[in-house]
């Protein structure tokens, strides 16, 4: 795969390890109120919510908002019941995915819905999602129940334009962008900006931590759509080519549909318009993805975007907070390499 | 069927036409306001979601709002965007619930998910309840949301539950209604407490309104889980014997099976247990009923959660909403002649 040749040197790669070191305390506390608050006298919502969130997961988002709050100078509690809300938010979308999806892999485990069916994975996302909004009632901030009810919606909105966009080989990358933005940027820059809310700072940092959590989500989402060509299995904790099985107009398909000849194209129809999927195929699209540079460039894309949430730090002052969050943006970017 | 026997004239049945004739003008603002709610640059949303709050139903949960509202003595209009958010909470979970169910008729209608699959059905339930709690936070009261958004994690406990138990031939009467208090009471108990909570009536009063809608809820699933296996398809407006098909054990089955003999006990436990069931089956099944009196049994269970609703009104002076209120109660009994 064209994209492996530049990767760095192991020992130098970024890492979540400042973040996580950095917020250590406030996450441990995170995880407990996540494990007391998605208990329910229901025993199989505890089991299978349990499932997804013991599963791991890098806890990226609440990490943003833990971080967020302290690099903001906010020195109280409430970002931890807050980073819980936006934990649950995630894995309530995340459940209601892998049914959309019929997915049978998350993060290197079976999924939920491929354990226990589809039925409790819509109820029990259903329950997480209410428990996020109880959380959020219980610390008691309009502001926040406005923010994260918003982007709530919003990632319902960017789901169904996905569902929309799927097996359409004329999605442009406008639209493309319009999706990873809805359904992925927008969590990560309502995590982060409630930081900036709990510090009570000006409008204008608040507006700094979105832009910095939305430009944040979408290389994010860029490096995870060339992921889903280009990883390893047992790195990416997901099935590679899943995208491609499920007809998504992902980036790296939408710029080889721009690259491509005619017969190019009548095979990007056969295979993602037309439902006529063959072994190979996958070995297939690849290579055009390769020999039109589309992984390479899809990554080129992510890092202009990381670029944008480094600048968008600029409004503080140097910290370790702010250190972590930065490095978090490489972390993103090089998950690629 | 047995209890058609007993059902009274049909020029003496009781109607929802007094209490839509109450508020039909706030009604009209709560349909407007759904409407433009529901509204997304993502045209599948609002075409699916216009489907379902179309077909129209009885929008017996919003009237329970503005009655409730009305009843104590507010004159504001916030009871119009709370009565929409409870309108679009129950619109999400029936969405979910049609997944789960994989139903194909709903209120006479082919349901969302058999029309364009359960991918946007599972999406756009979670818009329209995102959309829900973004109506709460512009209201602005903490207290109603708290209201709301516990009874939408009970509601998803309850759906769970029900999951549990469907193919339990062991469910008791007790679970039974563990199940329906959850998935059903609840919301109609949050959307006639939220109108106390509008007119900032003292704790009791809150409390005989929100007992009021818990037993209205339950003498109406009661209702509902009878009709399933006795009304004509064209009265009920989705399709005769479907709980039986989905191995629902709801209260007709309950009490066959409390009175089965050997036999019988195989039967149940052969059609709903172990996923064997013949044509001829809802037949036999309906017939067992009958012998034991367990719709009318049933029914007779409706019966005394509606007086207890009736009861709970006891605390209102007599004015055309409480009248209203309780003419409510008779027709969700009534609809079981």
């Amino acid at each position: 795969m064209a994209v492996v040749a530049s990767a760095p040197e192991r020992s130098n790669r970024a890492s979540l390890d400042r973040l996580t070191a950095l917020v250590s305390s406030d996450l441990a506390q995170v995880n407990t109120l996540i494990v007391a608050r998605m208990q329910s006298p229901v025993a199989l919502i505890p089991q299978l919510a349990g499932h997804i969130i013991a599963a791991g997961g890098k806890r990226l988002r609440p990490m943003l908002t833990l971080a967020s709050a302290r690099l903001c100078g906010y020195r109280g509690d409430r970002h931890l019941a807050l980073a819980a809300a936006v934990e649950f938010i995630h894995t309530a979308t995340l459940l209601h995915d892998d049914v959309v999806d019929a997915s049978g892999l998350r993060r290197g485990l079976a999924t939920a819905n491929a354990v226990w069916g589809n039925k409790p994975s819509v109820l029990v996302g259903d329950f997480l999602f209410s428990r996020a909004f109880q959380l959020m009632v219980e610390d008691g901030s309009l502001k926040v129940l406005d923010i994260l009810s918003r982007a709530s919606a919003v990632i319902a909105e960017g789901e169904v334009l996905q569902l929309m966009t799927a097996n359409d080989i004329d999605t442009t990358e406008a639209k493309y962008l319009e999706v990873i933005n809805a359904k992925t940027a927008a969590l990560f820059a309502a995590a982060a900006r409630i930081g900036a809310v709990l510090g009570e700072r000006k409008e204008a940092d608040e507006r700094a931590l979105e832009a910095y959590g939305r430009n944040l989500g979408i290389a994010f989402q860029l490096v995870d759509d060339m992921l889903d060509y280009s990883a390893r299995q047992s790195e990416l904790g997901k099935t590679v080519g899943d995208d491609f099985r499920d007809g998504k107009l992902t980036l790296p398909v939408v710029l080889a549909l721009k690259a491509a000849n005619g017969e190019e194209r009548d095979f990007w129809r056969r295979t993602l318009a037309e439902d006529g999927q063959r072994d190979g195929d996958l070995e297939h699209a690849i290579a055009l993805m390769t020999r039109h540079g589309t992984l390479t460039a899809t990554l080129e894309r992510a890092r202009l975007y990381a670029e944008t949430a480094r600048g968008a730090l600029g409004v503080f002052h140097d910290s370790p907070e702010r250190r972590a969050l930065a490095e978090a943006i490489d972390f993103c970017l090089e998950r690629g390499f």
